[in-house]
């Protein structure tokens, strides 16, 4: 089942891992004061929320979220592909502007590539320490909700 | 003249205005530990910088910048042109891939918009008071430093 935080939706985190999942979301919740996250576990789930289909049909809000957090490997996909539907967008659909952050394991280079070639606009790896891997989620959704501006 | 403050350059800072320039230098090497950055006032600086001519014909270091800071309102560019010339190298040129946070004063949905278009990673606004904008700088420094990986 996909967990909806709340309705209002400043983050998606899309995230297979269900512990990983639950602490990002936790730790974006810590570091942001009344951020609103959603939380999916793969692309079906993640493109059902962005163009408001499955569950998320009646989602109301317009605008799009200030940050997709983006993990790689996902059972449905490689994460690329949903980028990819995102930036694919008709150039007016405010969504296609939507900072993407890619937060994975991997350190492969071609993977960095590809992610900045396919419009990710950050790539970040995940710490194997749950406090650094907490601390840097903290940074992530500080960064892109508290300073960076996508939205006017 | 330019201001070269190291050989080795993490952090590129193209910038007209000459206290905010100084500010943000200093505010950069405060927030991260080692920190290299050179800061150039225009355009031509920007790209002679980049592409070793003029000044920097004798620049040796091979990776690029782990970051560019681009001001929107330069005495020769808008900034944009020298985001564009970065985005149409050729896909093996490592510096295309170089993250490009935009640092301006413009609110602009216009500006925000034609900066991510044009592959800017991050659109950040220059706070009115001293202290936000240094606190501004250094979030800016340590995420894209510390946090983004755009080399292996």
């Amino acid at each position: 089942m996909p967990v909806i935080v709340d309705n209002s939706v400043d983050i998606l985190v899309v995230e297979d891992n269900d512990s990983e999942r639950a602490s990002i979301v936790e730790s974006l919740r810590a570091a942001v004061d009344g951020v609103s996250v959603a939380a999916v576990a793969n692309q079906k789930e993640a493109l059902d929320f962005l163009f408001r289909r499955g569950d998320w049909m009646h989602r109301t809000e317009t605008d799009p979220p200030s940050l997709i957090l983006l993990d790689l490997g996902l059972p449905d996909s490689d994460g690329l592909s949903i980028l990819g539907e995102i930036r694919s967008l008709d150039p007016d659909d405010a969504l296609t502007l939507t900072p993407v952050v890619i937060f994975t394991d991997s350190h492969a280079t071609t993977d960095i590539s590809r992610s900045y070639r396919c419009g990710a606009n950050s790539y970040v790896i995940k710490p194997l320490s749950f406090a650094d891997f907490q601390a840097v989620v903290e940074a992530v959704g500080r960064y892109w909700v508290k300073h960076n501006r996508v939205h006017a």
